[in-house]
C-alpha cells in the first residue's frame, strides 16, 4: 500500500437532510390522504424516525420535513417531530411534485449553501422524482411509503415471504426513477447516508 | 467503425440559461455601480449578445437575467434586452450571492422543470460562485466583466499584449473558482454550450 492510500480519508459531511412527511418521518404506510380524518396513530414517528434525527442533530446537519397535504393536516401529523426540524412554509403558488420548485425553497428556508451534500429521503415516488429534478441525492422507503401503503399491524401480520414480495416490488419502483439507494424503512438511513458519503468522496454526483 | 458507432447521437437540449446583467448581457466592463449614475452606454448589449438570444430564442430554451443592482437601475439597463428575457423579481428577504438562492429563484420563475442541463453565464465571481452552490453549469467571461472592468473604448484601446495580459488573468481568476468554462465574450457562447452538451452526453455532470 502506498502512503497516500494509507491517509485516514476525512468524509465530507452531507450539508442538509429533506425529509417527507406522511410515509416517511411520521404515518407508516402513508394512510393520511388530503381528504381522510386523521387518526391519532397516524401522527407516531415511523420505526427509526426518532434515533435518526437525534444523531443528525448531534451532526448539526439541518433538516425539513416536506408534505403536499393541506397546512393544519400535516402540522397535525407533525406535532410529535422535535421542534428543531424545520416545516416547509411554501408559497401557494408553487408548482406541485414532481417540478423540484418545493425542494428548492425547502432548502432556502434551512439557508443551506450549496446543493452538494443535500439529501431528500422519502416513501412517495413524486417527491422522490422532484428531488431527482432538483439535483439532490435522493433515498426511497420501501416499506413504510405508499407503495405498501399498510399500517404497522397489517405490515406485521403478513408472512416474511409477502412482505419479501411487496418490498421487492416497491424497491423495484423506486429504482425505476432513478433513485440513489432505497432502504427499507429509516433504522437504516445512517449507514444508507455513509455510502452516499463514500460515493461523494469517491467523485460520484448525483 | 462498428454500427453503433456510426448512429447519429442526439445531443441533449439545454433546459435554462441564467445570466448576469451588468458585465454580462449589457455594460461591457461591468462599470454600473449601485450608486454610480447610469450613462446611456450602459445598457448597451454586449459584442454578441443579441446573436445569442436570438438563437435561444430560436431553440425555445428560457432564458433569465438576474443582477443584485437596486431594481429601478437594473430595469433601466435591461432596457435594451428583448421582452421574452424574464428578469428575476427576487424577494427582499433572498441571502445575496454567493448564496445559490436567487438561482434557484430565477429557476422556479422560469418554470423550469430540473437541474439538469441548467447554465449559468456570468462575469461576476460572486454571480458565478452562486451558480456553483446551486448545481448550475457555468460559465465565465472574461474580457466583458468586472474582473476586466474596462469600457468598450478603453479595451479596444489596449495592445494585443495588453489585452491578451488581463483576459489571462482574468480566465486564470474565474477557473480558480471551480467554473466549468471561461470563454471571452458572449460571440462564443454558442461553441461553449455545444461542448457543454457534449459533456453532459458523455455523462459529465456539474
Amino acid at each position: 500500500m502506498s502512503h497516500a492510500e494509507a491517509l485516514p480519508v476525512v468524509a465530507p459531511t452531507l450539508t442538509a437532510v429533506l425529509f417527507g412527511l406522511s410515509g416517511c418521518l411520521v404515518d407508516f404506510g402513508a394512510r393520511t390522504r388530503a381528504n381522510s380524518p386523521v387518526a391519532t396513530e397516524y401522527g407516531e414517528m415511523t420505526p427509526g424516525a426518532q434515533a435518526v434525527l437525534e444523531e443528525l442533530q448531534r451532526q448539526q446537519i439541518p433538516c425539513a420535513w416536506l408534505d403536499e397535504l393541506p397546512s393544519p393536516l400535516s402540522h397535525t401529523l407533525a406535532g410529535s417531530l422535535p421542534a428543531w426540524v424545520r416545516s416547509s412554509q411554501l408559497p401557494a403558488t408553487i408548482q406541485p411534485w414532481p417540478a423540484p420548485d418545493a425542494c428548492w425553497q425547502a432548502l432556502i428556508a434551512l439557508n443551506v449553501g450549496r446543493l452538494d451534500g443535500c439529501v431528500l429521503v422519502s416513501g412517495e415516488p413524486r417527491l422522490l422524482q422532484s428531488g431527482l429534478n432538483a439535483g439532490l441525492w435522493t433515498v426511497g422507503l420501501a416499506s413504510c411509503g405508499s407503495l405498501c401503503g399498510l399500517a404497522p399491524a397489517e405490515w406485521q401480520a403478513l408472512t416474511q415471504q409477502q412482505r419479501e414480495h411487496k418490498r421487492g416490488k416497491a424497491t423495484m419502483q423506486l429504482f425505476g426513477l432513478g433513485v440513489h439507494s432505497v432502504i427499507d424503512h429509516l433504522g437504516e438511513l445512517g449507514t444508507c447516508l455513509a455510502d452516499i458519503n463514500l460515493r461523494r468522496l469517491k467523485g460520484e454526483k448525483p
